[in-house]
């Protein structure tokens, strides 16, 4: 894996309604779509706004790469089941030119942080298993395969 | 062609540089990038950024849906050599699911009329000869095929 410029600082905000344009966009880009384990095909706005506001003991960050010569948004990482001793973490860059720099692997270490931050002690993540670029990115973190959670997807979890 | 509920309004407001994460979203739908005429593959921010700056004598504007539930960006309309007799127009749908329900045909309007009321009395597209959606709209609102700009590409033409 390459890494991204590290003078490149990698935030995260909280997503708003605002955001959610950027996110339909990203989502239905095939090539990231593809990955998503609820989503078959382009997603239509009402059903994108409906996920929104129906989501509970979850939350949603944009993350933000800071250049230097631009501020902006790339993709999104987000922490659900909340409520329960194991969230689960799920992320994507939808900017697609910048796959495989790093930017994932350093919004997936500030999520944790939060997690951790909020005192659980283990996170969970289900990944599509022909998702390799999302496999290498999690085990880089330190999350370890547990099993099968459903056909064609792998259970990983990490301690905090 | 379908249309869209007539209850919907559309319209245009300028692009501004707040825009360009939701533009490279869309630009970079393979299905919307395949029949941009100077745009081969994904393009990177700086890229896209520089495309922006370095626009002269053109005009993008933002394509916004009213549904009544939601108000939001749905694509973008160009009107480009403004400086010339025949401005060319040009015009995408970014968000997939909306496409084949009459939203650029209105858009398309509202771009050919501003160029009405800017008292330019001609307009010109050019367009991927394999672009059959964007052909039959741009024939719908009166625009007439006048031969070959380069290989692989129709050019169009339209009194105002």
């Amino acid at each position: 894996m390459c890494y991204c410029n590290p003078n490149w600082i990698i935030s995260l905000c909280e997503a708003t309604k605002d955001d959610l344009s950027l996110l339909l966009a990203w989502r239905n880009h095939p090539e990231v779509m593809k990955y998503f384990i609820e989503q078959k095909g382009p997603i239509v706005w009402e059903n994108h706004c409906a996920w929104w506001h129906k989501r509970r003991n979850r939350i949603d960050w944009m993350i933000v790469v800071d250049t230097g010569q631009s501020v902006r948004r790339v993709g999104s990482v987000n922490a659900s089941n909340l409520e329960t001793l194991s969230p689960s973490v799920g992320i994507f860059i939808g900017e697609v030119t910048l796959w495989g720099q790093g930017v994932a692997k350093k919004a997936l270490v500030l999520a944790l942080d939060w997690l951790n931050r909020m005192r659980y002690v283990q996170a969970g993540a289900t990944i599509v298993k022909s998702n390799e670029r999302s496999i290498r990115l999690f085990e880089s973190v330190g999350f370890v395969r547990i099993g099968e959670a459903r056909e064609g997807e792998w259970e990983y979890r990490k301690s905090l």
